[in-house]
């Protein structure tokens, strides 16, 4: 059993097109021996945001503390602490901090 | 894309077998198209606990909320908020609530 907390791993910046002021730490990944899915904890600064994009694997979120929206089919949704959300494989999404403090989220997704 | 916040689901009670004062409100599963695996939100009553048993299907949790201890191989290890915690497919385990506020956690498991 693997118990930790974020604060104790390092985060990492995530990079690549249009992803402003996100990091990552993969707290539950495949080298942990976890069978199916990883769990991934972002940041993302006041403005930051993930990349609008899409892939094969789902994602479920949810939203640990700050402000902001998701893209959904070409609106913005608000969510905050609390929303979960649930991105369908092959759907089109991007997180956004619309707030003045960190967003911060965690997103299960399957191995690739 | 479903988007939720976790107080507009009802919660249900967990029953069974060394429970206490747990409920369990299902925020993402198969019903809403979900390929792998499931959210889950728990509160844990002061003095509460889930079961402490095994089964074959791995559990990633995070704490939200409260303090407790989770058992792990006949020691408790303390949990707050920010902790993750990865159980193995067929570990043991058991989350207290030590704390005088309600526990509260997300816990994804793949479907059964």
């Amino acid at each position: 059993m693997k118990i930790i907390h974020y604060r104790d791993m390092k985060p990492d910046q995530v990079t690549g097109d249009g992803v402003t002021g996100v990091t990552i730490r993969w707290l539950i990944s495949a080298d942990d021996g976890a069978p199916h899915f990883a769990m991934r904890l972002f940041e993302v600064e006041p403005g930051g945001h993930t990349p609008l994009h899409t892939h094969e694997t789902e994602h479920e979120v949810f939203i640990l503390e700050g402000t902001g929206a998701v893209w959904r089919s070409g609106e913005e949704v608000e969510i905050g602490p609390g929303t979960a959300v649930f991105v369908p494989p092959g759907e089109k999404h991007c997180f956004f901090n619309r707030g003045t403090a960190v967003l911060k989220f965690i997103c299960m997704v399957p191995h690739s």
